[in-house]
């Protein structure tokens, strides 16, 4: 059955009732129809004596381009924690309308671990989404209207860095010229559109702490530099923040819905987990532990990008300790990064699950670093046998940690209990020791270097002696205090992405190195990184209508 | 006292309150909060049986470039006319994001004539817009994708129509070259953005009567032409309709908010009122005219135009019977139609007002060709002397039409509460008797030589023999019985703005024509038109913030 199936399947809850089990007053709800709410600032102000609940990362291994169902398993794990009689809210990241029309569909979880409406989730949902273009695309108008009326601000025209942002995959708007046709519409420059994931207003209402820090952090934006000296100037020069802020003033409140099962999920910001930190707004993160006992959240790519940008920048920024950590793992994946080959993944071969077992012992090591405890989730398939499984909780047994079998996608919260016992029962007495992987103080090139051998197994860093400087002048500028958002391959520990399993004494090269001065964290990028998806020649778009009962079909 | 001031003071009642005096059911509303709510279209397709209301038009005559005040005199009337006991719901459109932040400030009334929430209804309200140019932008990007992957299309890169759309006011996109950067982004092409309110969706939207015929038309849409015969390539040859149609299925159910007075208001739609026909969505006016008793609408621009395309294309399509029309005017769009100079429109002047007149009795005079009763509201200004407004009434006598003081923007529905008998009055015996001014089968350059000679006083249409070409291509393509929908400017009767009064025998030069398929109109260009706009110098954005209570300041 399709995931859209299955989720109509299910009648949902008044979102009253499902704000009423996390102690959330009517008062506090502004509703977007029977299903969906945001909660109000004003009341998530006032909780913040409560203490705080115990917050459980599901993180993954080295992913198969299908991903290995970080999703579906936080979803999984959060029913399951809800059938035992645990007070539950799950945290997720808001898909993108863009991907949707593409390849990817949606994302929502699936099977029997989706959080619901899955349609409005998946488009327009509460509106957050196109808050962040609008006010992404104000600044961009009002740097262009500032070149065209203002010459006094000094801003250079050919050194604009911000660029416009639609929820839309479409490679045409990669690169573009603007203002052509003459004067009136100003004087022609190159830019371009990224998607709204990719947008650092993005980052920014996933770590603002509330409307001033918003609003603040709206201001910090670099939007160029000026004629003269190269300065950078920020968004609150062209007096942007506030019509910004004003544009995002209910994106910024968290939206609340509810799983197949019932149990309350916290659906808000979906920054990109590459030029970004990839994880749900922290203002989401914090209501959630505000009002339950387990809050289940999940990180974008492998532990060694999600993970490490969770710990290091959210959790940093948030003041979060985070008490276990799920590794999510399939089997596929295993033989995936031990060498099985393309289209063979599902099929037997205990060799390639061993080699790959490299990838998913590399991963347990890193989160050690951390000092939160670990449980490894196996994201079972029906055709997986009995004895590969076997073999993974062998294996994890040597490594001192435990391998749990997960059905949730067939069988939702009960395909899911063993794992959530095992969470309750590890995060018990509290034996997490969190801590992050760097002090605040440590240079910029350091932190990268850290992340690189501590996370990568990487021998060290390199870079052109430009980018050196670059990191030299952020460093100087009075920035060097801030985290570092790598962004890398997800495939594989090293910046190769053909380079499997547990990679060791490589080499990762830093190709340019960027200030995102708003959402407070210094990119450092190694390798490609696309900021704005294409279509595939036949787009799931195209199977996609209204049918004559008003229903969307061909969504998935 | 600002107008968000005055608004703020006034406590919004539930909005299923105000459903239930149009007597529509909790069940039949999706809410956005408490104050706002759409309307679901199951309940609105089971009320096709009731009768309906009076349909009241609200137009003006040549406006000042500040306007006359057409959206408060229909908010205004709408609390008269509730507040003598009528049944009333008012329907209006929407606001555009883009002149919030420019100069034009918000646009849901002002003083004590307008609808809450107005900074919603001034920001992203239920999202409609953001819809519309998300379903546009899809459009645009699968267009793009068909030519990077699919050359079977035939479809002629250089000959792609189709533009994209952003709810802002930005000039820098109002010509752009998209595709640079090589192989992987596709092919440099020309192309540009619109504001959201000329997209050809929005006037789709607002036209549609139901989901079915929404993605019908979104089908028609013409996207650019072939290689080979340059045969017209419609949006349904790439299968973008479907999946246009479900990001729109939330927007075509229609807004219900409320006056400061609490009037049940629809508010939904706003297509420009050049390249398209400027009034609010077909569906949200048949909808309040199954529930209430009066129904005051109002239409874009002057009467020669937004009238005009309110009678022979929004209500041509949907099949409605105006009761009558209430001309707007004020003191000084008369003075300025009669010659007073800029600056001075506010100081006595009885010649000026007299000459300027002449503008006034033209619209009275065109309105009746329609063969709806006409009255003549008076948006009356603090200043306004007695004596002036005497004169007005006298000669509106003269011309068998009444003229009424109305002060609803200081004074609310009691202001309006002589034109809210006046109108109960003129429609109690049916007198309308509405006819449109030309037939279907009437050639396209036929229709706009008859709206020329029969609205602006003009003794013909000239066109270069090309656009003569394009007028007979479209008859012959089979769109010959079409309506047409003029673009001119709203400053005067002919195609320049500076001759002013009720000039003759001019000539309309057209430029240009294009079809709209998918809106159904054939839009014929008669000057400039500017379908994005830019921001000032110091645009109102600059002004704009969140204070620390979390409200919005400095919207206007």
């Amino acid at each position: 059955m399709a995931d859209l199936d299955i989720a109509r399947a299910v009648t949902a809850q008044p979102i009253g009732d499902i704000a009423k089990r996390l102690g959330v007053p009517d008062s506090a709800l502004v509703r977007y129809g029977n299903d969906k709410a945001k909660i109000a600032l004003e009341w998530i102000d006032g909780q913040k004596a409560k203490p705080d609940g115990r917050l459980i990362l599901v993180t993954a291994i080295s992913p198969t381009p299908a991903g290995e169902g970080k999703t579906t398993m936080a979803v999984g794990l959060g029913d399951g924690l809800s059938r035992i009689g645990q007070k539950t809210a799950i945290c997720l990241r808001e898909p993108s309308l863009g991907p949707c029309f593409g390849m990817k569909g949606g994302a929502a979880g699936g099977g029997r671990a989706q959080v619901i409406p899955m349609e409005d989730i998946n488009l327009h949902f509460t509106g957050d989404f196109h808050a962040i273009a609008a006010a992404n695309n104000l600044l961009a108008a009002m740097i262009d209207n500032a070149v065209y009326w203002r010459l006094d601000l000094g801003l250079d025209n050919r050194r604009i860095s911000w660029r416009r942002a639609v929820d839309m995959n479409d490679r045409s708007l990669r690169e573009v010229v603007t203002s052509l046709g003459g004067v009136p519409n100003g004087a022609p420059r190159e830019g371009g559109f990224d998607i709204t994931a990719a947008s650092e207003i993005m980052a920014i209402l996933c770590l603002a702490k509330d409307m001033a820090d918003l609003q603040r952090r709206l201001g910090n934006i670099i939007i160029g530099q000026d004629m003269e000296q190269r300065r950078f100037v920020r968004a609150s020069e062209i007096k942007a923040e506030g019509a910004m802020a004003a544009l995002l003033k209910d994106a910024l409140k968290p939206n609340l819905v509810q799983t197949l099962e019932g149990t309350p999920a916290f659906v808000h910001g979906g920054p990109f987990a590459n030029i970004a930190h990839g994880c749900n707004s922290l203002i989401a993160t914090k209501t959630a532990l505000k009002c339950a006992d387990f809050v289940v959240t999940e990180a974008g790519f492998g532990a060694d990008l999600g993970a490490e940008k969770f710990f290091n920048i959210k959790c940093r920024k948030g003041d979060l300790k985070p008490a276990a950590v799920v590794l999510v793992a399939t089997l596929r994946a295993l033989k995936m990064q031990g060498g099985a080959q393309k289209g063979e993944y599902a099929d037997a071969n205990k060799e390639a699950l061993v080699k790959g077992f490299e990838n998913l012992a590399r991963h347990v090591e890193n989160l050690k670093h951390f000092g939160v405890p670990v449980v490894v989730g196996l994201n079972r398939f029906a055709q997986d046998s009995e004895a590969e499984v076997d073999l993974l909780r062998q294996r994890c047994a040597e490594l001192e940690v435990e391998a749990i079998s997960c059905t949730h996608f067939a069988d939702g919260g009960a395909g899911a209990e063993d794992l959530a016992h095992a969470v309750v029962k590890m995060t018990a007495s509290d034996t997490s020791e969190f801590r992050m992987l760097y002090e605040d103080s440590l240079p910029l090139w350091e932190k990268t270097r850290t992340v690189a051998r501590m996370m990568y197994g990487a021998q060290g860093v390199i870079a052109d002696k430009k980018i050196r400087a670059k990191f030299q002048m952020f460093q100087d500028g009075g920035f060097g205090h801030l985290p570092v958002c790598i962004a890398k391959t997800q495939y594989s520990f090293s910046t190769d992405p053909d380079l499997l399993g547990a990679p060791s004494n490589h080499v990762v090269p830093v190709r340019d190195v960027r200030l995102s001065a708003g959402a407070e964290f210094v990119v450092v990028i190694c390798g490609d990184i696309m900021t704005m998806p294409g279509l595939p020649k036949h787009p799931a778009a195209e199977n996609i209508r209204v049918n004559a009962a008003g229903e969307i079909e061909g969504l998935f």
